[in-house]
């Protein structure tokens, strides 16, 4: 794989390389890890990649892995540059021939991912946005006893992502992370809900496999002299008659990154925190509580496929985020052997997830903004 | 104590009976438990009380109880009854002269709550309102930590109250309990929110020592043919521009009992759930999280006061009830004494979280019909 | 009742008196609450006990009530004092004809506790010894489960009772609770194991259904200028080849009071803490864990009608010691009334219990002094 | 690096693997993967290794690699096979000049590993002994704690590793991992203890600083026709008069893996379990239990810089193994440098641990046998 961004300091480009690397499936050939040439240099060397194929371009990568040997040459791009920067080299590694990993979210506005969309499907490269959360097997399995009907007709679903880490204006204070993500011209129409908002939309419409169709959204400013939200409440309602709770925070003062999920329908309920990620808690309405765990015999197809571990011996968060790398590279795989990829691999977030997810930031910004309660969610 | 309702049956008359007898300060000495003769009669029976003081009327128990001498006859009544029947008696009581302990909700609509409010300050009798809640020395300990400032000045209030045992209709089974909360002619004009969702609005005021201002409500019906609501979820704002979310559901499939608040403030926040009511989770910007723990000797006054064993010998539901009758008892003691009363003491919920429930259970309802997105909190 | 013991200032006492009262059943009708004559009296008026019937002798506490009409006598006397006046009251109550709650350990030493069960025997009263662990309705379930072959044949049993609040010497500093459990001449020839080691071990026999055939004890002192034991780690053997652990502990600082038991057989596993002493965890070879909760409508009939709550109501410590009176006053009743007792009600720990629990403190001194590894478990 | 064992179906290879490539800092580049020639070279195409550096036997790999340049050669190996041989390739190794990886317990017996110290002594290779939970940055944080005096003078250590898996005979149903380790030939003298108490003890040393000095052990086989243990009680004295407990069980039916470390003084105490692993609980006499958490900022160096996210996303068994890899490779650059390595790089377990490990394993069977109580801890 090549990569696009991920320069000294970034914290996304570095799980992203190591999520990368785990499996021994992927190697990292080429980069362009910023527009800085020194410093993107500085960081292939880090990396042990041939000087010639550092970039501070990305076109230039392209065009010059391109004129590779197929053999050579990179299979796919991993793009995990702040949002401003997502549209431009996703959409010319997709005209280049090159499948795309992607950082959520997926574009600056819901426009660009329409766009992209278009590209995307004219391609038949594979594109995969990186939803972190989706790749935790006890979030597959959560998804799994869903759509088996183990908890019957979905009624409720409660999603929450409390972080404290923006309370005080860090930004202001040297805080890389903070800086861009507060600022629109970066991040682009939402603050809190762009960045970890849109998680707790995908993780609930991936879990539930509902859709949103109407939502009535809170966003606050809390941080001094703040332009974006770094909090938001919302009401929403699914396409089948459930509705639900979702609320995305930045300043819950000494909150961690807690994402969790709760979903209940007629027969049970389920719930999953990432805080005790190897855990998934099954609810019964005459049942005890049971406690499903990453890698037990008794879990589905999905969740054993993205476990590498034994119970007891706990995956994380960069496991998480490595099985969208692996999923991704074996679906690459296989259609070099022109084989056809299992359904287990293939269950990595797309260039839908990404569409909706930019539509639900849009939704979430105007619906903010008016008088009347329901705003219909729109793409 | 003389006790209004808790005949054969009822969940709640037996809790409030075990609270009052619980730390020796108070006796049960009449009683109109039920308005059939003879139910009332077996009740009176099983608690050894003389038949000449168990009544089928509380009109009856009223007027003989104030003939007796004041040493023999009872200092107070508690009312025990479903919602429709809380009024009638909580003005008779006031008004012949006895102090009141009722249970939640505290009136069938606002209006009679408006006036009982008038009648009790008129009376200078003792009212209490079992917010059970309330009663748990580690949310004393919350309501201290944040009138202390040591979460600064307050942003989000988180509060729920999951329940599941509404997920089918067993009203319809021969389930009393649920037979007159789903009856609107005896519940009043909310189901889940009048119960439970009330509990979660005098928790979140209580804590945080704010007030209500606006809310927007979605309030649903799922169990069939119900007519009132058994699940909602509501945005909130608050008078110091604090936000927040509350929901209360009964149709939450596997769920027990677990109402949990969360705070937030500039410098720190705070979380408590009544599955482990005997920790307190106090979170901060820069230091660990802390685990408060009833019994301790760091705790506030308040929380001590409220407590009866060394740590680690857990307290629950029955014990936070008794604190209610506990302080209601001492403050009692007190006045026939001439004496004043500790503020500790005095900390149980009354006629003003009373009128407020009330108003909270009408604007939710309110909000939930209306188009706009925000409805004020109206008394 | 009448009580013995449990004058100002008493932890135990209040607890009894508590866990009496909450029923309804259980009246207290006289006292010899300590031997110094005012503070009895002080202790009397507090509870509201007429002057007469207080005293500070429990032999003039005998006569007087022996000689009193049957339906005004005590039924049962109730013994909260330290170890070493336990068996004197114990004695003459049954010779007497009184039924008996005594307070754990049962004896001073082995001796007596032998001596008290053929008196016991001899008198055909009930006799209940206040191991409070067993009262939990989640320790009940616990038994059943083991008891119906839910585990399969028992190999491992662990059980521990770590305390910190001996950590540092506060027996010098004031600490009443100290002073007594540190000296010999009142606690008896163990501190910290015939404290709270007798609890973990009457736990362990009563969940397993076993008995202990030998033990290796290493007991030691960590408190400066202490005479008795402050902490024991031993090695257990049972009568059907399974083997285990207990530990007890007053010196592990920082910790409250988590007596904690799991119990592991050919098929399964169980794990119940007091901590959280309204869970019990299910563990199986195939399936997920369960989470067993107090209330929920699956528990067998030794947990249900140990319990007064829906779930979700957390039920306690004062809960679980009532369990015992409630059990006891059954009984009493029953017999009085000419009943058989339900197998439920007679499920309370009992002179066996105590004979065991003496012959536990005496083998784990005896073998904290051999030299060979392994002591029989006699009595 | 290369490798020597982790053939097709191996878990501990696998893990190795993935710990080794997770941070970029190491390639492998040969491999005696398995002395089944073809097996080997299955792996080593699985793993894109040049055929040329895949071997079926470890002599043939070290001949041809120290015959490569300087900057071809690997420079470490990683032994992962069985216990039985582990001596000869670490000794090879060495020997040829190879700094050393290799999996615990460090050999097949005591004797073995005294010569293998005088060996890797003589080397001035640097040798890593992968116990993989001295990796995890809160047992880093645990040990630095106990080092700055937090909790003053140690009293108590409470250390156990519970396991299920072994609780039917699974080494006969085709379980290749049960299979070798209840095998006395591959596994040496002991099975749980070798396995997983070893682990346990080495975690109790570590943390606390302390080296035992006396044990107490009861060592149990559960299964049938089992000729190791699969089960362990010990008794445990150190160097300073602190006491412990430790427990190692295979047959604790429906446990995964739950190492866990509880650790008291005179001031207070900490607790740690690896299912919650990016927790540390800190007790403390007289304040709030803290829950020091994995990224924080207040976090000793040891544990930042064992961290690769910021809190709240969990890192796992995997970077716990990583670290090591990750420790050992920065040590070997600075001295390929001439750079003297940081004292958090050099905090990875060593030969020392592994000949203490082999005394711990020898003495515990030595003790079991033993009637006497007390059997010195002798190297």
């Amino acid at each position: 794989m090549g990569m696009i961004g991920g320069g000294p300091g970034s914290f996304i480009g570095a799980i992203h390389y190591k999520a990368a690397m785990l499996d021994g499936l992927i190697d990292l050939v080429c980069g362009a890890f910023s527009s800085d040439p020194d410093k993107s240099k500085q960081k292939g060397q880090e990396l042990y990649i041939p000087a010639l194929r550092v970039h501070s371009s990305f076109n230039a990568m392209f065009e010059i892995e391109k004129a590779l040997p197929s053999d050579e040459r990179m299979d796919f791009v991993s793009i995990v540059t702040p949002n401003h920067l997502h549209f431009e080299p996703a959409k010319l590694a997709l005209e280049n021939g090159f499948h795309v990993v992607l950082d959520k979210p997926m574009t600056f506005d819901l426009q660009e991912a329409k766009e992209l969309k278009v590209i995307a499907e004219k391609s038949s490269k594979y594109f995969c946005l990186t939803h972190t959360y989706l790749g935790y097997p006890m979030v597959k399995e959560a998804r799994q006893l869903v759509l088996q009907g183990k908890l019957g007709k979905i009624r409720k679903i409660y999603v929450e992502y409390p972080q404290g880490w923006l309370s005080t204006s860090v930004e202001e204070k040297g805080n890389k992370q903070a800086k861009w993500r507060t600022d629109p011209s970066k991040s682009g129409m939402a603050g809190a809900m762009g960045d970890i908002g849109v998680h707790a939309f995908n993780l609930a419409e991936y879990v539930s496999g509902l859709q949103v169709t109407e939502l009535c959204a809170n966003l606050n400013i809390y941080g001094e002299s703040r332009k974006l939200d770094d909090d938001g409440d919302v009401l929403l309602k699914f396409n089948n008659g459930a509705t639900g709770v979702l609320f995305a925070t930045q300043i819950a003062a000494g909150e961690e990154n807690n994402i969790k999920i709760r979903v209940y329908g007629e027969k049970g309920g389920l719930e999953w925190q990432q805080k005790d990620a190897n855990t998934l808690l099954l609810k019964s309405l005459d049942k005890p509580e049971e406690n499903l765990r990453t890698g037990a015999g008794y879990l589905s197809s999905f969740a054993k496929h993205n476990t590498r571990t034994p119970p007891g011996h706990p995956e994380g968060y960069i496991e998480a985020f490595a099985n969208h790398y692996r999923n991704f590279a074996l679906c690459i795989k296989s259609k070099m052997n022109g084989e056809k990829p299992k359904q287990e691999w293939m269950d990595f977030p797309g260039i839908e997830d990404g569409v909706r997810g930019m539509a639900f930031i849009e939704s979430v910004v105007k619906s903010n903004k008016a008088q009347k309660k329901w705003t219909p969610f729109e793409i």
